[in-house]
């Protein structure tokens, strides 16, 4: 991912790799005049540290933010954090001991990996289909764990438009998920940085809310550990996330955080209070919908257009990602080394995201950060050294590779949905999805 | 710590407990116009993600901060970090595994013993005089540790104007420390967040500086990683600081900063190099140079003034802290709780200074974030309840405290110092400070 950043900066690259929202739409003119009402207001408090677990001015704009979510938290279960990253780093560093279990999608976030690798987790993924984790998969392993003698210490899932995945988790796998984990007492990390980027289809309940109607206490959740940010809904620069997490929990989380960095900035809290307190940040949202809704318009038709029929790729109805993959020898790390190389973009290999080698055939695209016109162009460029590839797959090997032709001329790239399906194994949505297109 | 901050909270309480540097000084109109500067010219970059080892522009100002601590860096070996804080954490990430020892100063910066304690590192103390960490007790202690096939992962060391001891390491010392290192390759965190703040006296080499020398390499160091931040110089609140650090350990601190935030605040980042590009930073280091000294001053009279001739206290050459221990029948636990009920006044009591429990009868108080005439009054504040506990004990076991009746009249608080001076186990500076007060 580091290295992905740094290339990110060679101006003649398109990267689709990074986590990257687009912050140019923020005007100027606002930033200025949020940072001067903070200084004519509170310099001397935003220059000053702040108490560990946040600002309360923050905290208001945060119980804003969760109850558009239909979730209500108190106060006093919320910590600031400084982004949603270190929500996963706090929560490994209260929970985990060397060769805990972590439970995690297969595809997850390629940045929980190494900070899971950094705590010395054995992590446990399963596999996602285009309803999410199933949940029949992961009792399953939690029985065959139990066997051993193991328990995890932690659930990890992003719900809503998975990174890198681009699926959500539907309801009734939600609401099993939470009486698994009340069932076997295990805590649940919910990472939803996306929750309020939809761009269609009705918004799902958080784990955390659903958890709190089984605890029936007052709204406070027992299992479920949620993982919030401003990054998406505002910006990243800020570094802004929060816990909201059980009391015991939020105790060990603010213990690690005073040893991690002692606050988060003061200057950035008070800037997202004062963007809350003088600007509808919800109009700024829905047109960060609108654009994002556009450009993975954008994404799907260019890779309908421009990637084989020996692609297949998800349909998110929101976030950030399609997860697409490619057939199984093509190793888009090393397909990466070639974009770059000879054509200028980016993506992140499927590799990193998972702990075992798996999602070689995969890549992660960004199409939220990067306008239509450039995806068009990047999804274009990854189409030629895709089909470079599976061309000389074709030649070495003589197998019909259906790809190297150009899509344009085909009304649908569903030459084999079932076995595509399989490979990728998100079978319901994709076929969902492609069925719709194609009516 | 975290009660300690949240008590700070309480509008009535005067709080010498906090590390709190004084920001009430930074001109808001400043802080506006430097924000306007980001805003005209770099709102989107300020509100997306950054590198994780920073942006140039403030690679820039660090090294020019570190010439001024006659310190040259290479940029390459620089990483921002989310303040100071954070390079303690991501060290510890990078290089201990439970059971590791760590060897620090007694008392050390009560910020990092429970970061050593979350990473379970064995910490080893060894006990200041009024020079540093005496260096030959270091080595008996690595003899000691070598005899049982052990070796520390980590010397870490706050070399000037010591948190919360007050002394600084003398340069014989930071020479053979430095030599220590390399003859046993042993790291060195050195962590150094106020040596721009000397009030008196002439700077000393950093141990980066030695130890770069000794390599010869270029101006680089071998075994020292340096910790440097924003914090005491311009603003806690920014929350960036950086680490210099050899390259292959530099590497595992950027994969652990990953993991832990991604980045620090592009935000808060192009805030520190707008003000050194376009003000004087020295100017107001200048200013906050004469405002602590003064402070210094001011406390050094109040703890004559009003704590008994039991007590003993250092005399800082810098930084913002004075060490101050009481009779060992007084248990500044227990003092503080006093303190907050009855007089409303707060300090850190010396244990948490220790990983063992040593430093029951001590204190630690910041004398940089606190008006004087506040300092005056917290001093005499502690003073009565110190004089109530002398007292008491006096009355209890008929023992001569020479500590309830007032100072003001008596020329010199000296009576025993050569036992207070063991008690103490900081003699030398201790009575040069003290015959120097009594010429």
């Amino acid at each position: 991912m580091r290295d992905m950043m740094s290339l990110t900066e060679r101006p003649e690259v398109i990267s689709l790799a990074g986590g990257l929202p687009d912050t140019s739409t923020f005007p100027p003119e606002l930033y200025a005049k949020l940072m001067s009402k903070v200084a004519a207001e509170q310099t001397a408090k935003a220059l000053q540290y702040g108490p560990t677990e946040g600002l309360a001015a923050v905290m208001d704009c945060i119980v804003e933010v969760m109850a558009c979510e239909q979730t209500a938290v108190d106060p006093d279960e919320v910590m600031v954090t400084t982004g949603g990253q270190q929500v996963i780093d706090l929560v490994c560093k209260a929970l985990i001991d060397p060769g805990d279990v972590i439970v995690a999608e297969a595809p997850t976030y390629p940045g929980a990996v190494p900070t899971f690798g950094a705590y010395q987790a054995e992590v446990l993924q399963i596999e996602m289909d285009s309803d999410g984790m199933p949940i029949d998969e992961l009792e399953a392993s939690l029985d065959r764990l139990a066997a051993q003698g193991r328990k995890p210490k932690l659930i990890y899932t992003i719900p809503n438009f998975q990174n890198p995945g681009g699926v959500t988790m539907s309801l009734p796998r939600r609401r099993r998920l939470v009486e698994v984990a009340r069932e076997r007492e295990i805590l649940v990390l919910e990472d939803n940085p996306y929750g309020m980027l939809r761009y269609e289809g009705d918004p799902l309940p958080t784990l955390y809310s659903l958890d709190a109607q089984l605890a029936g206490r007052g709204g406070a959740s027992d299992f479920v550990i949620y993982l919030g940010t401003f990054s998406k809904i505002l910006s990243p620069g800020v570094r802004v996330g929060w816990a909201v997490a059980p009391p015991p929990v939020l105790e060990k989380l603010n213990l690690g955080k005073q040893g991690a960095d002692l606050c988060s900035s003061p200057v950035t809290q008070l800037f997202v209070a004062a963007y809350f307190h003088s600007y509808d940040w919800r109009s700024y949202l829905e047109r960060l919908r609108g654009l994002y809704h556009a450009r993975r318009d954008a994404m799907l038709a260019a890779l309908q257009q421009h990637f084989g029929s020996s692609a297949q790729w998800t349909r998110p109805q929101g976030g950030m990602f399609i997860w697409a993959t490619l057939p199984d020898y093509i190793d888009t790390t090393d397909l990466l080394a070639r974009a770059l190389e000879t054509e200028d973009v980016a993506f992140v290999p499927g590799r990193s995201a998972y702990v075992d080698g798996r999602g070689a055939s995969s890549m992660r695209l960004n199409f939220a950060g990067v306008a239509e016109a450039d995806i068009a162009e990047a999804v274009r460029r990854i189409g030629r050294v895709v089909s470079e590839q599976v061309g000389l797959f074709g030649t070495l090997t003589g197998a019909e590779t259906g790809a190297a032709e150009p899509q344009e001329d085909r009304p649908e790239a569903d030459a084999q949905p079932e076995a595509m399906a399989d490979v990728l194994e998100l079978p319901k949505r994709q076929r969902e999805g492609r069925q719709r297109r194609s009516r």
